[in-house]
Parts: C-alpha cells; structure tokens; sequence
C-alpha cells in the first residue's frame, strides 16, 4: 500500500510525535514532532526534518550544527499517531552536545547523569 | 538530587510523553502517555503504569491482558518532556498482539509490515 503523510493522526496542532533512535547501537537519541510536510520532506530528502514547536519553523536536523541525522526507514504504530525514525547519526543528537537526551536516570529516586556532554 | 514527577514539563493536558524500550534488545515497544500520578505509581510499583487518553484512567499495562512492563529504569531528557523506560516486556507490547507497535515500515514509498500478530 502507498504511503501518504496524510493518513496519519496528528494532534489538535497538525503534529506528530517522533522516536529517533540509532540505527546501529539501538540507542533512543530522542523525541521531536513532524508536521505532515515534515514528514514528506524527510522521506524525500532522506534528511531527518522535524517541526520546532519553539520557532514554528521546519528544522532540518543538524543544519546548523552538522549533527545531522540520515534516515534509515522510518516506521509507522499500530494507532498511526506516532513515527519511529531509525537514523545513521551524525555526532551527538542532543543540544547539550551528548549523544542522547536521555541522559537522566532516576535511581532509587534520584536523578542520576549518565555521560557527559562530548568535547 | 531527588526526582520530583512534578518537575517534569507536562503538556497543556497535563501529559507527557513515554518511549518503553526493551531493556535486553533494544527494540522500541510503544508510545504512551503518563500524567504526574502515573509516573509516581510506575516508580513506586515498577509496574509501567500509563494515563489512557481514550479511557481517561490510569492503565497499567498488562494488568488486562498480562502483557505487564516491569520498569528497569526511567530516563529523563534535556528538556523535561519526555521521558524513556527500559522494560522487561512479557509478552506482545501491542494491543494487536504485535512484539512492537511500530511493525509497518516505509520502503519504496509503500508501507510493509514488518511481523505478524503472536498466536
């Protein structure tokens, strides 16, 4: 069956949210939101291209910080309400400059830091 | 320092989002939603414990079907609205009786499905 962006259940503002995780390690690098478009630019720029809710703007992972993120396939839920993107990641994913968001564990009900940001 | 679930950014529903995670394979099972109350009873019980937006109610998953998450660990991102659990999964994720919720993939434009229902 032919994939249409528009066949997916976005939220009440036209978004849907997104899993990036790496391809290779598995890793889950982070969590962002597509709009429509942004879900057919990235299919057919096979560059990773989310909606910033912040700046209202499409945002091209890593154009500015060439932390960029190659798509590698992207999947759809069983409730078509949110997408996984499995990417070939360039560089850290997270803004703090550390591989994943994730970098905060709770352990015995504290939050304990994972990595640190890469130099 | 000590987590408090009230510190985490919640949206204007009062939700946030969650990405369960085997914790063995690395394979990513789902997407749900926690309130506040939801991630405090998952971390207080080790039971992943949901808020269904469908059924307005805490949903411990599995508590129905026996498809229970037992919670390894919980991660925070940078930003505090979104959080990650690494589960021990027993049996399907999926309501579908799918391993994993995102089983269709997009190859070529077309949607494949990646694994059949368990039996």
């Amino acid at each position: 069956m032919a994939f249409d962006p528009q066949s997916l259940r976005y939220d009440d503002k036209g978004l849907i949210p997104v899993v990036a995780q790496d391809h290779a390690s598995g890793e889950v690098l982070m969590v962002a939101w597509m709009s429509a478009e942004a879900v057919a630019r990235t299919l057919q720029s096979g560059r990773v291209t989310y909606w910033s809710r912040s700046r209202q703007a499409f945002w091209v992972k890593g154009e500015s910080s060439g932390h960029v993120q190659r798509l590698v396939e992207l999947r759809v839920d069983c409730d078509r309400d949110c997408l996984l993107v499995l990417v070939e990641q360039t560089g850290p994913a997270c803004h703090t400059n550390r591989r994943t968001c994730f970098y905060t564990a709770v352990r015995r009900g504290n939050e304990v830091e994972l990595m640190r940001p890469e130099v």
